[in-house]
């Protein structure tokens, strides 16, 4: 079975279309264009109620929430691919530690960043000079964080490269190519040659050559 | 070896009692007084980097993040006590699909209630009326799928309780005892029914006579 995933222009499908790579696992994609409000279609909504990108189709085993559908499918193909969840449960439960770390301390901030800088014009809201500047304050301390882990371990989860530090891809590709804030890597060395790292992993490269983000800055 | 839990008194490290108690692994609790700022302190801070509570200490084995702490117990005790992750891999999936909707979706708004409602004035900030009339409209919203989705299932993630129900109950015996907002979770026949059902647990019960809140009303 093909596993169809929606919205693949979009950050967190790509989070679930890297995964699939790496996992080797076969899919196909669904446009959804969200600036059109094909999230909030009756159809969509049956999917997805939140009205949110991605949902995965596979037969008639629907999931959404990126995060729990990379779960899914790193441990459904656990022997398949690169292991994204560690060899033993102790690896796990730190490649979860940090997979929440990213998704509650992360994300939110760069999240801001992004609907902020590089979304307002075309959602037709004006830019908050004062939440950039917060949520880059929030990003840094964060970031401060990682370089002191990655001065002790290659990824965030262990020695492995792992769902904890994928699920950072796409939000830190927009950071580093769109927004102009390169520097929030570059300044940090160990968090610098981590990003060099996972962002060449074929896997991604192979996913921004396939799927263009919905603007051009 | 005895599991440590940091910060019993507060809504995150009760979400780790109340699954040690079902999965019956013994545990020590470690007070941790954010009021005071003990979650500052240099030695807290080895422990848990980001100032956040809980932590869990297993001799040498150092896990933070309420849900990574869930996911790490519900695995390591597969076999002991209730099962909360589901029998396969796809029963997972669907627990997973609603612990990430339960952090990315009912978590956020329920969060500024507590802070707004319960703790502002112990902070020393006056409450923002607006936020709190927006975060309950984005609950109210978020309930409506609950409702929808109770109605076809008996639990959050299937026909058994999992990590995805036991997650919600700390914030929300906040909205039901102490923020006047009963009313939210009564409205709405299937939430009040699995309301009932997942608050009288022995396991959430037993945590709520031994680890007081952190304020009266």
């Amino acid at each position: 079975m093909v596993v169809k995933v929606y919205g693949p222009a979009y950050a967190t499908p790509k989070r679930v279309l890297v995964c699939l790579i790496e996992k080797e696992v076969e899919f196909e994609t669904v446009p959804v264009d969200l600036l059109k409000g094909e999230h909030k279609d009756p159809e969509y909504l049956k999917l997805q109620p939140f009205g949110t990108v991605p949902v995965t189709q596979d037969g008639d085993y629907i999931l959404y929430e990126s995060r729990a559908i990379l779960r899914y499918y790193a441990e459904k193909y656990k022997s398949q691919g690169t292991d994204l969840l560690g060899k033993t449960v102790e690896e796990r439960g730190l490649v979860e530690n940090w997979l929440e770390v990213e998704a509650q301390s992360y994300h939110p901030p760069i999240y801001t960043l992004t609907v902020q800088i590089l979304f307002s014009s075309k959602l037709g809201f004006p830019r908050d000079e004062n939440l950039i500047k917060e949520s880059e304050e929030k990003l840094a301390k964060v970031l401060d964080i990682y370089e002191e882990r990655l001065s002790k371990s290659k990824y965030l989860g262990g020695d492995f490269f792992s769902l904890a530090d994928l699920s950072h891809l796409p939000f830190t590709q927009y950071l580093v190519d769109q927004m102009g804030k390169e520097y929030m890597i570059r300044s940090r060395k160990h968090v610098s040659a981590w990003w060099d790292d996972i962002s060449s992993r074929p896997s991604w490269q192979k996913v921004l050559q396939l799927y263009a983000a919905p603007f051009k800055n």
